[in-house]
């Protein structure tokens, strides 16, 4: 029953499921749904959240090895191919104003952001990260939010990939101007770089760069 | 009314402010209340929101004139002051789950996110923004609002004119970032930074990285 909830959760606004839906879809009959279910729609919308929250939490998991970068990449590979798959369900429950949203929803949602920010600061492998670090990377973790919102209001376009690595490159971007004002994350960027390759994103990102600010030699 | 409304709503989640509050707080009778505002507490909010937003509009107008860095430090600075004379309410509102949080209140919400949006495109000066570049600024308004929201909680640290001035620098960053894959971002970065003066926020802020990126030579 909870799968087939989750599924239909999924790919229509929670406005669009009814409990006969969800019956129909399970093949049990809608007293049984109530009888397993008694909170209705919204306890069984609330468990197919934390179901579904749960599964995110897992595409965060990667191994502390190799450059950031790659590891970052994994993750959100599977992040977006999760958004992808939870479509409506996604943009509904991140958009607000559903009438299944409640402070137990809200609740669940800034669990799996925090669980974002704890693994990737584990990955920055600083032992007390310092204020501009977290918010930094909170920023970032809101910024994705964002950019999977628009990325599903347009149809999936940029492809998943571009869509990837172009958010690695805000990451870095954005850490980098960080660093420029708080020597933790001064720190963390040096020993980032020092892991990254030349054929790498940044390597690729730094090249690409160059000649934009090029002409802004009045400014050093 | 509307003002003794908007003023407990800045200060107070939405579930601690009672219409008997803004009957006291307007030196008017609990009927009288009712008599102007027959859908009670969720109509009186809304009112309020929606004058909120225009506030928060008028924020952003800035003249077209001067370094970009310079009108977005303005528009900023309005914007967190706005952010800190609302305080609560600014999270509540923000962090959903609030029972008077509806699809009416999140219109409103996103409709001052365009407007943001709407400014910053007017100020890059691009006809057609494109995708790239339209997804890059709503990122940073969002990213935004999680700054907001962690300096609000944090008891409004780091300073207002240090997180002003970080945030414009992320802004730039980002900017940079997606102009390595855009060509109008790319133009768009060309043009600002031709604007900008060594001893400008964008200087200062590309002297304090070099060093940081220096050691990166194996990237190039």
């Amino acid at each position: 029953m909870l799968d087939a909830a989750l599924e239909l959760f999924a790919h229509r606004v929670p406005e669009d499921v009814s409990l006969d839906d969800v019956a129909e879809a399970a093949g049990v009959s809608r007293p049984l749904v109530y009888r397993y279910v008694p909170g209705g729609k919204q306890q069984l919308y609330e468990a197919a959240l934390r179901s579904a929250a749960e599964d995110l939490e897992h595409c965060f998991a990667e191994p502390p090895e190799g450059p950031l970068t790659q590891r970052l990449s994994r993750a959100l590979d599977r992040y977006l191919a999760f958004v992808g798959e939870h479509d409506a369900g996604f943009s509904a429950l991140l958009q607000g104003g559903s009438v299944v949203g409640t402070s137990r929803t809200t609740a669940i949602v800034d669990g799996v952001r925090r669980a974002a920010a704890g693994h990737i600061l584990r990955h920055l492998d600083v032992a007390e990260p310092g204020p501009r670090l977290r918010m930094t990377v909170r920023m970032w973790i809101t910024a994705v939010e964002a950019a999977s919102l628009i990325w599903l209001d347009e149809d999936k376009e940029p492809p998943l990939d571009e869509l990837r690595d172009w958010l690695v490159e805000q990451f870095v971007a954005c850490l980098v101007a960080t660093a420029a004002r708080d020597a933790q994350t001064a720190e963390v960027v040096r020993a980032a770089l020092a892991m990254e390759t030349a054929d790498g994103p940044i390597g690729t990102l730094a090249r690409q760069v160059l000649p934009v600010v090029g002409d802004a030699a009045h400014l050093l």
